[in-house]
């Protein structure tokens, strides 16, 4: 396919779970064409009533168009799927998460087999995508050339942006920034099971629990300060040492309220042990210098 | 000592650490008598300095109002500074972290003293304190009567929300809430670890960090509807096999990147146990199930 009469360039989409499913439709929505394929053709179906082309197999979606998008589950499944397809000339896009160095390796391998490799990590849940100011956007890294050149139509789904050239830069900060969003789902777990047998409605409870977690957000700045400048000491609010104390608390109540301490349990023993190596009176940025081996 | 001229009820902070030096501030900042006590005598001088009375003894600062405010480290210090102190007749607001268990027993200890107990949670941290519009706020819960006697001297340094006449409802919602802040710090540091190494400067990522976090907290108020409805399948986003796959990708840069993976693995390995009883379509709320015993 080329460039229909709006000059939108077509694209096609390998994989229609949750995520593939909320792409595709963006696109068809914007008036790009579109050609999809899933491993299980159930899935196609709803967007073939959308209007998008089915292509009975992966290869077949790659020889349709030049752009080639792939949001499958694992990079493993990626190998699997464009096992037979000739990506000669291809813009593959690869929307899967995947480690940096599984971006990396991608790259390389597509490079070998005469396509080139953007990666790209999506920071947002299917309903934020085809959304303006969802507040969701993808990060790409790879060639800047390759980003340029689709920048528009990767623009559509979501915000697009660039992190640099060294391909494994997206999928590096996607899994910084899922693995500080899993910290913060398992608190959210963690407290939903302390108030779970009390006269406390979950609706109620989860206004003042979003509300504080938006407050305590920006104290990732302050711990960016810290690392940045070194010093750990200076006009500390909250110290190590009351910290300690605070989650002995935070322990014994999940003991009153007869819920599992597993979640809490590393982090407050990592910190012990650096309030006992003598550092109280520091705030708890010391932790990263810890987890960093 | 009585209200002073403008009507504004005396108040003892006793506690001067980081939290109790900016409570009184606030306090003395709005024109209200304020006595100080603090078990290391140097932290009195610059509240001396701003206009506070200093008590030599607990017992005297205790004296010296009718309304009494705790800030220390723990339950047990509150137990040890009000040990030789008249109680009786005295409208004690306790802004000390503890368990729910903690504040009921302290409330019926201060009962057979001759005295009124209001427990407090501080939802914020000392430079949000005498802000307005920070954000910050206290929980408070205990006799109703007691909350709107003081309700004015109450909403000085920061908003003020009675939950409950269970003395022990502060100190539940508070320890829900900053449980949950620490699984998100826990995963901040964690994510500051991962890029420790790269070329990528702490301060730009903490933007990309705080967003991200801003954004996805909201979705508390999901899990909220699926605990109360019941549901855990109908119109899943993220269903729970995709999680425990990204999970492991998370774990795999982890140890790419030379960080160890405590932090992340509790969660990692209940979500996986989720899925091995058949969960894998449904979404994270039954890990909430799974921490309550
Ligand atoms: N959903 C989110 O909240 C979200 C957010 C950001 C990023 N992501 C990422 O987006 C990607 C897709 O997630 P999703 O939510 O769409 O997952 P999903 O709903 O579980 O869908 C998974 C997709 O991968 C396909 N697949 C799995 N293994 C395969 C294999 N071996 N060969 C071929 N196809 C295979 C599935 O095909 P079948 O239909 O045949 O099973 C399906 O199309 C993942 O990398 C995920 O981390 C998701
Ligand atoms: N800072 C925060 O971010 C924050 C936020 C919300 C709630 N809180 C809560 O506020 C309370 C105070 O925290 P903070 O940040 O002010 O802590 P801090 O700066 O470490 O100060 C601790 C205070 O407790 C006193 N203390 C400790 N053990 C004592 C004992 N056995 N007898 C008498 N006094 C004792 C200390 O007296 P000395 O000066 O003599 O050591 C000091 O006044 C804690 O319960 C904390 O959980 C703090």
């Amino acid at each position: 396919m080329t460039d229909n009469a709006f000059g939108k360039p077509p694209v096609s989409v390998l994989g229609l779970g949750a995520m593939g499913t909320a792409l595709a439709r963006a696109w068809l929505a914007a008036g790009h064409e579109v050609t999809v394929w899933n491993r299980t053709p159930a899935r196609t179906e709803p967007l073939a009533a959308a209007g998008a082309r089915v292509a009975a197999t992966a290869a077949g979606a790659v020889a349709a168009n030049e752009l080639v998008v792939l949001c499958l589950l694992d990079d493993a499944s990626v190998g699997e799927v464009l096992a037979d397809a000739d990506l000669t000339g291809k813009d593959l896009v690869n929307l899967t998460t995947g480690t940096p160095g599984d971006a990396r390796a991608r790259a390389e391998w597509a490079r070998r087999r005469g396509a080139r490799l953007l990666d790209g990590g999506i920071m947002a849940v299917p309903p934020m995508i085809g959304v303006p100011d969802s507040g969701g956007y993808v990060l790409y890294s790879g060639p800047r050339a390759l980003f340029d050149t689709h920048r528009d139509t990767l623009a559509v789904p979501s915000g697009a942006r660039y992190v640099g050239e060294d391909p494994g830069f997206a999928a590096l900060h996607d899994v910084a920034l899922l693995s500080a969003m899993t910290g913060m789902f398992a608190g959210v777990h963690h407290a939903f099971a302390l108030i779970r047998k009390e006269d406390i409605a979950p609706g109620k409870f989860a206004g003042l629990l979003a509300d504080w977690l938006v407050a305590m957000a920006p104290m990732a700045h302050t711990t960016a300060e810290r690392l940045e400048s070194g010093d750990r000491t200076t006009g500390v609010v909250s110290n190590l040492a009351m910290m300690v104390t605070g989650n002995a608390t935070l322990l014994r109540t999940a003991d009153e309220q007869g819920v599992s301490t597993e979640l809490l349990t590393p982090y407050t023993e990592l910190m012990a042990r650096h309030l006992e190596d003598g550092h109280g009176e520091e705030d708890g940025s010391g932790m990263v210098d810890l987890l960093a081996r």
